[in-house]
């Protein structure tokens, strides 16, 4: 039987007859695969010299699964191929990932807000229900809970209270309520900007065309980057209106004309009867940032998209 | 025509065909309704004896009707009676009132912890997933979570990890997430505490035999502890289980042992056929504790109740 020269992750071997004659195994043991590729051809080379009468095998599925079975390197095999599978699951953490945790957590710290605020100002309405009728912002009515002193707002908001006489202890833990919300909202603010750091750094075209927010919506939607990247403008546009798409297309509703790209500040402010027209140029624009983003093009094109967009939309006018 | 006498909450007047003769006015505008009752006896003694031909109203109403038309009164009568229903308004806040906001208020923190520490452990798990496996309870993950310290626990509690190399900008809104809820975790404690304290306060002997949480649940399912004192134990028993009860009663579902109060320790450890007995006992135990309550009986009535309820428990095994 003829000499056999064939590698694997652990390294390069010379077989006789499933027995190995001689081999070189790779140093680098973190990064297994990645050395191993720039060995293997150099190995290969040495051992084939050495070896004149050797051949390269050919049917490496067949050797791969002799080879663990030889006991001297079952061992190395498998710890080997730990290691490559640890470094991939490692690796498999992708930035879209990071920005999906991201905008699901802001807007999960959004409703969390919003539903503590509830409680709050009907709790608080107990105490002071005109504070609650005069501001309507959640933020800042927690804000001015947080300020403890119903005396001074009375006077600096010009209003008389009909609210219960309540004593410090039952309107300490409101106060708690208050601070707890006026937290999250910090907290809130902080995990924007950090979405905001990290799409900018990511897709700093998609970040510039669809806005930060709407841009993570949309990733969160398909999954990743990639996926946005490969997909038709058209189908961008109604992204998050899936809905609606196949009621329109079983029934005889209305189309729907945009998806999550209707929180765009373009879109959002436009006339109703203008909106589809401005979500395909959106869309348009978008699906290109997406592609100049993915393929690593110039990280400017989403000025010169926006700018067209916002042409565009004040031409309508 | 007769002279007549009658009183309002503004005074006590003498009239005579439709017109005012004499009259003595309560002093007192900010109570007005309790300064009014004192007086009123008094002023109308007076008043009777300077017009003996005098009688008093009979018809009230008509009076009462009649009299905001006089124009000389017709502020005071007005303002006046905004002043009762200021007064009443204020008032109409309760005790009852601010443990309903509490307990609701701890039931939603608690939701609220929950929820998002189901997303911390998801997006923290990209970074070190083996901490999620390892720490069961939500607070004590987020405790850790805060440290920012990865190596250190690795090697405390000596396990690996597969994690992602995050770098510290993306895993500082994690840590971020992990204090708001912490801070959270702080606020329901002192909102806790707060609730023992008006509970101790209000309801004593019911905080004692039926724990403070389920306690201030049977409050808010029922309103108040008025309602409550005047239910039988019964329905006390079986508050918060109205959906099985009226399955039971429609269709020959088997009727519920017990409702909120399934929550207490008492019936929380019990044996599955003992529950009924157990359930049976401490609502009948609850019920006459929020009797005493309400009436304003002994506030150590609890103690003894409570006492009862464990020694039938104990023999039961």
């Amino acid at each position: 039987m003829a000499k056999i020269v064939f590698s694997n992750i652990i390294g390069v071997f010379v077989l006789e007859n499933r027995r190995i004659l001689d081999k070189k195994i790779f140093k680098n043991t973190e990064s297994a695969n990645i050395e191993s590729a720039k060995n293997q051809k150099e190995y290969e080379r040495q051992l084939l010299e050495k070896y004149p009468d050797a051949v390269k095998a050919k049917e490496m599925d067949m050797m791969a699964a002799v080879f663990p079975k030889i006991k001297e390197f079952r061992d190395d095999f498998y710890n080997k191929n730990m290691e490559i599978a640890v470094v991939s699951i490692r690796g498999s953490v992708t930035k879209d990932n990071l920005i999906i945790h991201a905008i699901t957590n802001i807007e999960d710290l959004t409703r969390t807000i919003n539903h503590l605020s509830k409680r709050l100002r009907e709790w608080y309405g107990l105490y002071f229900p005109e504070l609650g009728e005069k501001i309507g912002d959640n933020e800042k009515f927690a804000e001015l809970v947080c300020k403890e002193d119903k005396e001074r707002l009375i006077r600096e908001l010009k209003i008389d209270s009909l609210g219960a006489n309540l004593t410090k202890r039952d309107v300490t833990p409101m106060i708690e309520l208050a601070k707890g919300i006026c937290n999250l909202v910090e907290i809130k603010n902080k995990e924007a900007a950090y979405l905001n750091t990290i799409m900018s750094g990511y897709c700093p075209n998609l970040a510039v065309v669809a806005e930060v927010n709407v841009g993570a919506e949309l990733i969160k939607h398909t999954g990743s980057i990639k996926k946005l990247a490969v997909m038709p403008s058209s189908t961008i546009q109604l992204l998050g209106a899936e809905k609606a798409l196949f009621r329109h297309l079983k029934t005889k509703s209305k189309s729907p004309k945009q998806g999550l790209i209707i929180n765009h500040p373009l879109l959002a402010n436009a006339k109703e009867n203008e909106k589809g027209k401005i979500a395909r140029h959106l869309a348009s624009a978008i699906s290109i940032a997406c592609r100049v983003d993915y393929f690593g093009g110039n990280t400017n094109t989403g000025y010169k998209l926006r700018e067209k967009v916002e042409k565009f939309v004040k031409n309508l006018k």
